[in-house]
């Protein structure tokens, strides 16, 4: 029904007829003439309905904003005096010849020239996502999903797809369950990643597989999680995990050139234990300048407990960050600080403010100043390089503690004081990870997943020393976000048996769970490594939003809940029997 | 690890030192030499290894069908004699120069030289996808769903996700659901379509959208349904359903071109009403000549009720097929068809034998002759063109009967008589379809979904003849299979509720259901209208096979049971509590 897209016209189609359709953006009646904005997917034009035209002006008078309408006019020059520049089609204006109102429209719950809250926007998307910033995302959102599949295309990937109605794995995060109406009493799972189909299909032979594909997790939900999220999910058979790094680096850098001319440069390769030990984090936002700094060694014989028990402990921790201009913090935003960091479980906040660095320690202002002597003060201005007007701020406790809380302090204190620069990109792998971790109860945990493979070492080398050994795994960080991870899996027997005993799944439970990964895992199963992206978080980065919602056509809300078709909902209790399944609430309505 | 794929080898290589990483697909020991072939997903090659060359034979001799191994060698010319000419890489062959055994192998459980069971090769996916056929399907799917992209892509649409856990829909399916463990005693539903999803993203201004989407039906198996199945999704604002159907036919044809190198002409467009008489079917498969011919006018006044009965009756038909060489069927093969059109609810086959066409009526052989006299028996002749050998197959019942009954008969005989020309394609556009179709309590039902929009009518008039209306809908039809239907949807309020009371869809639950979309109604909805594709069809006929499991990597059986993963299963009971359900199976153990 159209000739053209509204926003795509410009002084090149100047005299020629144009049919548009779209909605009015807004109308202004100037002298005897009607201006309405006229809006589509790609962008907005002015039209202006004269009196002179016959017959016209009935229909231009009943024009209100969103109305849907298919006009024909004639496209002219604007006036030098009246360009607009703001405007991509400002030098253009379009004469209207005739005009049909397709459709009409009430007025819209949301104001498209204020702020809506996110309630009212998710109840009513459909009309949210007519507001150009959020159809821009969303456009540039299916860009992204293109430029990775044609980039995996045409390196010989293979779009396979995996099944979404599957078995429970345990992948450290809860599945959703589908009851079975055909098998009464089973239940299917919905996949946390196509992690085992990946494998089965390298074993296959495929040798390069990719799939941009829905995955589910159902865990309490945080700002940037989604109970449903979509998955860029890539395996390779006989590749190295330098190679799978090159690979998937290219992809992501030629996609942030193409769709934002931005050049990330090469990615700095990080290990595990120095992102841990320089910023408290395995995802390090290196837009912002500021590392954690050990003083472990100074604090060994000081008098106070805080800082000597976690300095003289294996398990222990004390680390200070120094923050240039951090001097001027007022009391009542150390304890903010303070409580801040309580939520990652440190009990307090110690500082220690340089008033003048030249006095050395008798220029410092510290509420623990009187429990370290100069030459522990001096040692530590020096090490940190502390200049007159910084703060110091420690970190005292349990490791994971002083890296949890310090590594969160660092964030906030680095944009509270425009440390961080947010104009600068900082991509970065971490690779080296430990292939285990201990909980407080001292069992072992997969800290990527148990088909991780770890780095030179046999079955029987890992099972004797699980604990210090280390997995061929890598993590792209992208501005302190994850976008991706992966690693080479284990392709043996012997191998994967062993990595299941040291995480404590039993013979049995390893046949019943993983039969037949174990089974796949006899007949000449291929090296294979591979890395998932999630798409949602690179969407969000490549809109420039911090706000994963922002990127996603019909989000859920942190509570799960879709607004606009209010899913979930009760049930039908026919369906409920047919699938054999009955609500089973809680006894007490308030644990709900 | 590999610097070329084994199956792209050829004479260019010659005297290259190639490194190929793949399994032993095959091995022969000969004159001291040993011979094996070499597979990777692109292909097979042979490869030598000679005693001459130092430390080779060791390994070599230990090779075994399935292992995986990574192997250097010198690509030489094969010998004119030895030329393998059904072997893509026949002229050549891989002079072994070092040999790694990556992976051994077990003698696998699947006997890739002879038919395996589909129990098993459901069993062990893994190892069936090996198979060459079976991995060239599965990559010419994916070329498939790549075509599909770039086409979109090209021509403006946007891939917009919408979401999986979602509200359950009234489409004529049984939703599978998913309990919600936030919102305890409430359920998700997946996805039948993401049709309500579409409109709103139209609604919203997007113009073009698609989506390649897995969508979910629990309905009773057939041999080509899956519970989980992938859409080819599409809708656009302000096109016709001619432009619809033009952009889409384009898609396929172009499709067919570059994949297959076959030209599907344009499609002829069919009305339904002619595709039932003619056909017996809305999705008539014309490669089989065969044609359904009235003739209930010529069976009012015969003695014989089973004719003249329906041939009397306003829902009744009288249909015949005229078989060509159809007088060589045995009795007991018409007995068998006679069991076969039983399925469909028929009660008997009438049939007619034209042993002698010169002899007029006096040439027919056939058990009803005898309640025929001879004019009827001769315009009988006359009308279906029967010749000599031919014979004649009688409808007669309620008209969906005789329309199911005789044309799935048309369908059956036209393969065993070898009537069908399976090397052709015979594509198709059914349009014209009714609005609504009553079941025998009277109620209508929507004949493709409650939004689709009746052709050149108002509310008003679609509410004083619902019966009568005829919608603006589309199926395209490949060789017999419907592989994608749509229509014009309706985007005005009013129509959209007198579609809702039409089928008896209440205020209180239209508002329950469907409330945001009559909301969004109100806001300026442009005319939209849009396709769906069913891709593991489409892929099943580019594949020339007739089993969908075929084309899937991991399809269910027609149990919905994964034989690989043994899905679904019985859940993890603490799951149930936490998800707020229970196991409620039907009283007696027998019912399931």
């Amino acid at each position: 029904m159209r000739s053209i897209y509204c926003g795509q016209l410009n002084n090149t189609h100047v005299d020629q007829t144009v049919e548009l359709c779209g909605w009015i953006n807004k109308r202004r009646d100037l002298g005897g003439l009607i201006f309405v904005d006229l809006r589509d997917r790609e962008g907005v034009v002015q039209v202006v309905f004269d009196p002179d035209v016959a017959g016209l002006m009935d229909s231009a008078t009943g024009l209100r904003n969103e109305f849907c309408v298919k006009l024909t006019g004639i496209v002219r020059a604007r006036p030098e005096s009246q360009i607009n520049k703001d405007m991509a089609t400002g030098e253009v204006e379009i004469l209207g010849k005739s005009l049909e109102i397709i459709n009409r429209s009430e007025p819209l719950p949301l104001d498209f020239n204020q702020k809506n809250s996110e309630e009212m926007r998710l109840k009513y998307r459909y009309l949210d996502l007519r507001r150009t910033e959020m159809s821009d995302r969303i456009k540039l959102r299916a860009k992204a999903s293109s430029f990775v599949r044609n980039f995996l295309d045409s390196n010989d990937f293979l779009d396979i797809e995996t099944p979404v109605l599957t078995k429970a794995t345990p992948e450290g995060a809860r599945d959703y369950l589908v009851p079975s109406r055909v098998h009464k009493g089973s239940f299917y799972a919905l996949p946390q990643s196509p992690q085992l189909f990946k494998q089965l299909l390298m074993m296959s032979g495929f040798d390069r597989y990719y799939q941009i594909v829905k995955c589910f997790r159902d865990e309490d939900l945080r700002a940037d999680r989604q109970p449903e999220f979509t998955q860029i999910d890539i395996e390779t058979s006989f590749m190295s995990s330098d190679q799978v790094r090159a690979m998937t680096e290219k992809l992501i850098a030629d996609m942030w050139q193409e769709l934002l001319n931005v050049d990330l440069g090469a990615f700095p390769v990080m290990k595990y234990a120095e992102a841990m030990t320089r910023y408290g984090s395995d995802k390090p936002d290196l837009r912002n300048p500021l590392e954690l700094i050990d003083v472990a060694d100074l604090m060994k014989d000081v008098e106070f407990k805080v800082f000597s028990g976690p300095a003289n402990d294996e398990k222990g921790r004390v680390a200070v960050l120094c923050v240039p201009g951090g001097a001027k913090l007022s009391r009542k935003q150390l304890d903010e600080y303070t409580k801040f960091i309580g939520i990652y479980g440190a009990k307090g906040l110690a500082w220690m403010k340089v008033n003048d660095r030249a006095a050395g320690a008798e220029g410092v202002q510290s509420p623990v100043a009187k429990f370290l002597n100069a030459d522990v003060i001096n040692t530590l201005l020096e090490r940190t390089n502390a200049q007159t007007g910084d703060i110091i701020l420690f970190g005292a406790d349990k490791t994971n503690v002083v890296n949890e809380a310090m590594g969160a302090l660092r964030l906030k204190v680095g944009l509270d004081l425009e440390l961080t620069d947010l104009n600068k990109w900082a991509p970065l792998w971490v690779v080296d990870f430990p292939m285990f971790e201990e909980d407080d109860e001292g069992t072992l945990h997969a800290v990527h997943h148990p088909f991780t493979a770890p780095k030179d070492m046999t079955a029987a080398e890992l099972e004797a020393s699980p604990a210090s050994a280390i997995s061929d795994a890598y993590d792209m960080v992208l501005n302190g976000y994850e976008v991706g991870g992966g690693s080479v899996r284990i392709h043996n027997n012997d191998m994967q048996a062993a990595a299941f005993r040291i995480l404590g799944i039993e013979t049995q439970e390893q046949e019943d769970k993983f039969g037949f990964l174990l089974d796949a895992l006899k007949y000449g199963t291929p090296p294979h490594a591979g890395l998932a992206f999630g798409l949602d978080r690179l969407a969000m980065l490549l809109c420039g939003t911090d706000n994963i919602r922002d990127v996603i056509a019909f989000p859920k809300t942190t509570q799960a809940s879709c607004l606009l078709t209010n899913a979930p909902s009760v049930a039908n209790p026919d369906s409920l029997v047919e699938l054999a399944v009955a609500v089973a609430l809680p006894e007490k309505e308030s644990e709900k």
